[in-house]
């Protein structure tokens, strides 16, 4: 309970600084659509973490905000420009930039966005900024990288679970590596601490996304907030499809490969799909994969200093894990 | 005569950074293009801007180097996007990236090279690296502001002289400012010699846009390499035609208003416009903005220390002057 609170807490910090951050500015073509964006909400995990690896490490969280502020404008970029690439119409409830505005607008929103994570991020004072940008820079390197990849997915027919791993440790989970390992040097950690934070975030990182994978299959549709099976119905090559294809056989084998050659699938077999993925052990083989890897991340924790600021590291795993939204 | 050796030297030495920065990556759906863009050549006006700047301050080109192609990369950055919200489809005699590609290619190649761009500038050592970065990330905001502003313009009725030398500030003045302050403090600068070459920059910088709007009307064809008379057609709202209207009574006003109002003006008109621009005195109102700003740059460079470099500053101000293409 105090954990939750404390993460709310933070959660609002950010908000806060964001809110703070892009005032009333010319010109109105720009900074209302990135007003917009940075008002859209999200759970804030990035930041949270840049926060927590701070304090775990010794330092003050307050020495940490601007950063863990830059990482979520960062993230926030990445989300507008791939909402175009991606033609999404909506996130999180809202339409999103470029069909709000258009493209040329969500471009230019998403370049200006990028800046500004940079702006944040540039404030932070610390022996080892030089440092610091560099891995925010990798960071975003990889991002487009990981992007890169997603859609060249989309029309490859030999994509491979190690290439979906590939590429989901650059598109999501690098960030969140950029995450701990920038709250580390921050805070003033130890080459050990560093790596322990690095780890850690590796490890959460992709299994977040696994479970981001096992939630559109199993999750519960109100809670979530999107229909379940999408990822079905959009022939997405997620692990689930990617693990259940190395595993089927004969009719099995025969309607994954449907899916992954047609892009997608009728609503109508959603069910089927469900349960070939079921029988297969794709679920199960997933299901041990993030708890592999939560295990790991633990295990990087247990490296650190017992501070609250780790007991909230671990808790904070544990709320990752056990989301159903 | 030694100058254009050295300025080709530079330019040169800045090329094969470009080439060499970039090898044969995964995944090739980025780095195909990105590779493309950087051969696309260029003057390299900005880097060889960084290398001088630093020279004229006591440093040696080669600690400029980095910074000066990170900025070159930041220039391509801006054009890949630029050119798909202008629509453009070839760009110094090539296919623009959305149009060799696709669109969503262009987005995210932009992206990466702005990345990229980053990458190259953080390898500088410096103990100003700090301010250098943050210097980096205004000029990146304040041409996303300018390219803002501009595409605004296209549908607006009440642009000024003011608002377009305003615009022109953030989208091209910027990035000249912010390599002679660059390459002031990577050389170790005084703030006296710093605030001269901003100065300096910030003068060249306009001079070298209004000289581009002039040379859109006066400039020899063939060497031009591109169709003179293009921003009339286009409509464009350029200095010379917001000028000439506040000069224009009558039947000029008339004309230029359908010009500025209708979004360009058919081929057969150009003639007839640019008499317009003439008769206004418009051309040579720019002509002595030009001359005032080269005059005022040149005043700045006074105030360094007589080196070989700075001798080299005033002949690259007088060799963007006189450029007919």
């Amino acid at each position: 309970m105090k954990f939750e609170k404390k993460y709310l807490r933070y959660k609002e910090v950010v908000d806060d600084y964001l809110q703070g951050f892009i005032v009333e500015k010319k010109p109105h073509s720009i900074y209302r659509p990135i007003r917009y964006v940075l008002a859209g909400g999200g759970k804030r995990i990035r930041p949270v973490l840049v926060m927590l690896s701070c304090e775990a490490v010794g330092g003050h969280w307050k020495d940490a905000l601007h950063a863990a502020a830059g990482i979520e404008i960062l993230h926030n970029f990445t989300l507008v420009h791939d909402d175009i690439m991606d033609n999404a119409a909506s996130r999180r409830g809202r339409a999103t930039i470029h069909t709000k505005w258009d493209p040329n607008v969500a471009i230019l929103v998403g370049d200006e966005l990028l800046a500004c994570a940079y702006r944040a991020l540039l404030k932070t004072r610390s022996s080892r900024i030089q440092d610091i940008a560099k891995i925010f820079t990798e960071g975003v390197v990889e991002v487009c990288e990981g992007q890169g990849y997603d859609k060249e997915f989309e029309t490859s027919l030999d994509v491979t679970v190690q290439d979906y791993l590939l590429m989901i440790r650059k598109k999501t989970g690098k960030m969140v590596t950029v995450a701990t390992e920038i709250g580390a040097l921050i805070g003033g950690g130890t080459p050990g601490e560093f790596r322990a934070l690095s780890n850690y975030g590796r490890h959460v990182g992709r299994a977040f996304q696994l479970q981001d994978d096992l939630l559109d299959i199993v999750a519960d549709e109100k809670e979530f907030g999107k229909t379940v099976g999408g990822d079905i119905v959009e022939g997405k090559k997620t692990f689930l499809l990617l693990e259940a294809l190395r595993r089927a056989r004969g009719k099995d084998r025969q309607l994954l490969l449907s899916i992954f050659r047609k892009k997608g699938a009728a609503k109508e077999n959603v069910d089927e799909v469900r349960r070939v993925y079921h029988r297969t052990g794709a679920i199960q083989a997933t299901l041990r994969r993030v708890k592999q890897d939560i295990a790991r991340a633990k295990n990087e924790l247990e490296k650190l200093r017992p501070t609250p600021a780790r007991a909230m590291l671990f808790w904070f795993t544990e709320m990752l894990l056990h989301r159903t939204y």
